[in-house]
């Protein structure tokens, strides 16, 4: 069913609240007559030839196709060896970068006020790389990976993102003076590249010393670049001076235009298919994805509907302070845009 | 110079500001007749046999002597292929456990209130075991090693140091969902221990979970055991809620009663010798040491004044908000420590 000026999107609801969530976006996108047609698509694991895991075939084509995805929760696999979904996504469609926008929301109130910043996470290699040997009895070592290719592709893009988003500083964050070599390496790659970007202004900072920073005055970053495992770690820490991961946008951005955009909070199953999850994050990394497609109206109207009802405090999901239902909310936002028309 | 019931301690002042405010504590320390020698040593590494860096064997045989030290903060060496010296000593003394309690102060105004928790960290091996190779040009491997014992070895330490100080949960931080052998090995050895310290509650929690939980509400921590680089992070982290580095504490404990009480700030040279340097993350440290010799009441009194002094906020230096000099605020509390007696 293809229909005129409309992009396909793959639609991966996920597990517990994920389907809920992702159906208030959808009747949003439907307010905002978002050019978007959905592709549903499940990504329950499956094994392969040789018992290999991987995502199954349909969702894979789906997204090879439409390049963009927007992805729900997906609930944490307990079967031994089974690997995360989140990560076997990132690797079957090389998201290199993940991409957190953290800025202070109006009229949601955290001890913190106007964060304005993103951290850009490398989201391929480092501690993920998922190398790990026992050397003797009682002895376990794991291996993180740094290469060139990566740490300047991720340099790149901060860079990149930095200018494209009328941002002007980057700091790249790292521990060389204890890794010297992989971070060092990484390090470099961040010095190099920044030659290329008069414009932005670079700086480089102990990961230690961001976190201490960080929360005793995170107004001083802007654009943050990492490796993976640093990038793990800031991006929940920032995500929490803004309220959490019930709030903050996620995007994972990979080469040839592929991206996948996520909340990042848990399933939540003790509320699931309760009317209660609270739709902002996955609604806000929709917008992000918006964007990414250069939808930057449609994004705008969406993005302002919702900081309208959260500033107003009148519909607000439990989470959020208030005591309506996730309908109730997604028909707030709805109507606002209407008026917004 | 032998006296009676006096104990030796290894006094490293250390670069930058690190004389004045040694000079500070000894001057405090005397106000509060606390029972203590000092045996100042310096420590800037020296080249041995065969070009390994050490520290001067004046300085080793001082600590093996007393066994206890107090250090100032030293300078970060520039010279290729120079260790840091911190590491160069928890090396030496096999300091094992790094801990710091992070505890709000009243009348220092920061986002938080009534932080009271203490990392531990574990400070020998894991990412800082100093292992890293060039696979091929361009990919750099770091090498994080776990091991068991010492796995079990701060395990313990935190259980009983839980227990010994009126602390009634142990969170044990981790991403063994990443690296599931190291992280994994270090998590069971919690779990293991766990077993045998039945009074203390033993909860286990993602690093990036840790560091958005801590933001939005310090509170729910109590004591918190850590791999390495999660404590290095985490424990600046903490710094920052209760008001930085220059008002925390930090004991590095070994094994046999060694152990080095440090500030965790920088040598700051822009200041150093003006008599504007704050004291008190060295007294407080220095604080913790006396405790630690089983010298409590001393350690009490002292707090107290430093403690009183800070909420009173008459005579503070410039980075706690106020305009006094480093004298000044010292003899305030050397003034109250003599109205308590
Ligand atoms: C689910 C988990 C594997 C993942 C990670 O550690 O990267 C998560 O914490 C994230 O940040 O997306
Ligand atoms: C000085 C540096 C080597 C050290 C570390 O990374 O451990 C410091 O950050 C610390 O926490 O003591």
């Amino acid at each position: 069913s293809f229909s005129r000026g409309m992009k396909t999107v793959t639609l991966i609801p996920g597990d517990g609240i994920g389907p809920e969530i992702s159906a208030a976006v959808i009747k949003i996108f439907e307010a905002a007559k978002a050019p978007i047609r959905w592709e549903e698509r499940n990504v329950t694991a499956i094994q392969g030839p040789g018992g290999r895991w991987m995502i199954p075939p349909d969702c894979k084509e789906s997204m090879d196709k439409s390049k963009i995805g927007l992805k729900g929760p997906l609930k944490t696999p307990i079967a031994a060896g089974h690997p995360s979904m989140n990560l076997l996504l990132r690797k079957t469609f090389d998201l290199y970068a993940n991409v957190r926008p953290c800025i202070s929301i109006e009229g949601y109130k955290t001890p913190y006020t106007d964060v304005d910043l993103v951290t850009i996470r490398e989201n391929t290699e480092g501690e993920y790389s998922g190398i790990e040997h026992v050397i003797v009895e009682g002895v376990v070592q794991s291996i993180k990976l740094i290469t060139e290719d990566a740490s300047r592709r991720i340099a790149e893009y901060a860079f990149e993102y930095a200018r494209n988003n009328q941002r002007t500083s980057v700091t790249a964050v790292h521990k060389a003076n204890i890794m010297r070599m992989s971070d060092g390496l990484f390090l470099r790659k961040c010095r190099e590249v920044a030659e290329s970007y008069k414009d932005i202004k670079f700086t480089e900072m102990y990961l230690d010393t961001v976190c201490l920073n960080m929360v005793q005055d995170p107004t001083q970053f802007d654009v943050l670049v990492m490796p993976n495992l640093y990038g793990d770690i800031l991006s929940d820490l920032c995500a929490g001076l803004i309220g959490g991961l019930g709030v903050t946008p996620s995007g994972n951005i990979g080469s040839n235009g592929v991206a996948i955009f996520e909340s990042v909070h848990g399933t939540a199953p003790d509320i699931a298919g309760l009317d209660m999850a609270n739709p902002t994050a996955l609604l806000l990394s929709a917008v992000m994805m918006l964007r990414h497609m250069g939808l930057h109206d449609c994004g705008q109207k969406i993005q302002t509907a919702c900081f309208d009802t959260i500033r107003e405090k009148k519909v607000l999901t439990k989470d959020l302070g208030g005591n309506s239902k996730c309908s109730e909310f997604t028909a707030e936002i709805c109507r606002r845009i209407q008026d917004l028309d």
